[in-house]
């Protein structure tokens, strides 16, 4: 294997978040499905917009929360998404490269603007996202850069990426240069509703394609329709090199073949919003494992930097996890 | 006197800010004047943005903060700046509106993009402002409704609208309005260093048109060019009907002629960022006041909210104030 400029590049949808705090009735009135993030059109967004109370605006996207939090981990990262060369854009731009990561999708110059995710956050610290996919829709095959996924010993995909459509063919170029490359692709399959829209091709690409995958209980529960945990946890088994399951307040489960840990979740003063839990996890567990780490350690430091992000609001690191980490893992 | 529709209308710049944290020497390397707000142009913005780390957006702005604040609280609240219809202007003007202000200014069509505010928090919570003014150098006369500023208790007036020269006209304009319809005038001295700027210009106004000054203790100190608090506080008791002085850790003193109350400051559980500690003073303060209350029971209504503030990232409220204020005062 060649050498390698990064840890992981992560591919995914270009956000920018537009974050507040919401009440049950907020939701029912509105007709917003709880804890699921839905596709909006442009229209929708600029109705449920000015129904929001007031908001804070901070970049997000699930794998590019991913690849920040490796960074501030100290990891080496690289994220491809699509923009556009508006001021939100500017925005998602300058905050991922604030971090150091390498970030070179060129932001488009027509068409839909930068991608805006409404999170309603309700007093129970659940998250309920309604996401405008925007200049999203834009990114193609051209966007992967062949030598960047080839030089990542990580290739990390968010399951989200399937609903633009052109954005699919972008993820599955991606993943065979990473293979042709001999390095490791990694899914997050993102939502249970997003597992429901896609469960074929996830299906297809997990047995077929991943090599870690990182889903939540009521994803990996939905992939294979199954009504409980374990019976979830013994059919993964068998397809992925490793897969990290993660069950909120019950911990995590990491299995790799005959290799099983079932970890504790770590503490959490007050959970405050859990918007970037599961992106947060991967960026933990994505450092331990690009740093060499055993697969406990790798499942620990996901719940550590998870513990950190749902500890306040939006999805993205408020302290350097390097120093967070440093205290914590000792 | 007729009836009002509004408690407070406030009249200041339309600003977004970006915050995020700094160390002191990223200040020192950059040259930054802690504590102060400084204005730069179109192309420091650019530069000194592109050496900040990851930001948060949030609407901001000196007198938009206390409109804000005041709404929170259940006031009546219209608030009268520029931004221009760009995406950060939607964000500022969704914000506001989401309160339940009065917010008719119309959006500029050309010229400068809305305006933004680098937060720097370092460490020790104290915030340092570079402002690009942009679109508010567009607020002029033309801008002061003069139905509204009469409709309105009080007409709220920031010192930093003296830096854009045509707002200098818009709040004069306003000042006469207010007076002519027998309203009352307050004025926040914003900043120190915008007081230097100004002082000629912010004495006249303060003997002649202010009824109700807002200041911290550098800010009347250096009105006065005085070195110690309590001789300004002898130079400001003659000039208006009332002044509110604030004093950070040290509380505030309210002064109407012959009545003054020295108040303890609120305690605050750890002061996390300082960003519109006197605005939200204001706030409270305003609110108490146009709701028929004792100078000294507007007094800790402001220290109630600052303290609010000061205990997270931002300028504005995270909880609505009128919930915390039911707590704290009883």
């Amino acid at each position: 294997m060649t050498d390698t400029r990064f840890d992981v590049v992560g591919i995914g949808n270009a956000i920018v978040d537009v974050l507040g705090h919401a009440s049950d009735s907020f939701l029912d009135v509105n007709d917003l499905t709880k804890g699921a993030m839905t596709l909006i059109d442009a229209d929708a967004a600029e109705r449920i917009y000015s129904r929001m109370g007031p908001a804070v605006e901070c970049s997000g996207g699930s794998a590019a929360n991913t690849i920040a939090g490796l960074a501030s981990l100290g990891g080496r990262g690289a994220f491809v998404g699509k923009v556009r060369d508006d001021q939100l854009g500017a925005v998602f731009g300058h905050d991922i490269r604030a971090l150091g990561v390498h970030f070179e999708t060129p932001a488009a110059t027509d068409g839909p603007a930068t991608a805006r995710c409404l999170v309603f956050v309700t007093p129970d610290a659940q998250r309920t996202l309604q996401t405008y996919l925007g200049a999203c829709v834009n990114l193609g095959p051209d966007d992967i850069d062949e030598d960047l996924v080839a030089a990542a010993k990580v290739t990390y995909l968010e399951g989200y990426l399937w609903d633009p459509p052109q954005a699919k063919e972008a993820f599955r170029k991606a993943a065979r240069v990473a293979e042709q490359a001999g390095r490791q692709v990694a899914l997050s399959l993102s939502d249970p509703f997003c597992v429901d829209r896609h469960r074929g091709d996830f299906l297809e690409l997990v047995e077929n394609h991943v090599d870690i995958l990182f889903a939540n209980e009521d994803e990996v529960m939905s992939l294979y329709q199954v009504a409980d945990f374990d019976a979830a946890l013994q059919r993964v088994r068998g397809h992925c090199q490793i897969a990290a399951l993660t069950r909120s307040e019950k911990g995590a489960v990491i299995v790799a073949g005959d290799e099983v840990h079932v970890l504790d979740a770590e503490p959490v003063e007050k959970v405050v919003d859990t918007t970037g839990a599961g992106d947060s996890y991967a960026a933990g567990f994505l450092w331990g494992l690009t740093q060499g780490m055993d697969l406990a350690t790798c499942g620990r430091l996901g719940g550590v930097v998870a513990a950190e992000i749902i500890g306040h609001m939006g999805a993205r690191p408020d302290i350097p996890l390097r120093q967070l980490v440093a205290e914590r893992m000792g």
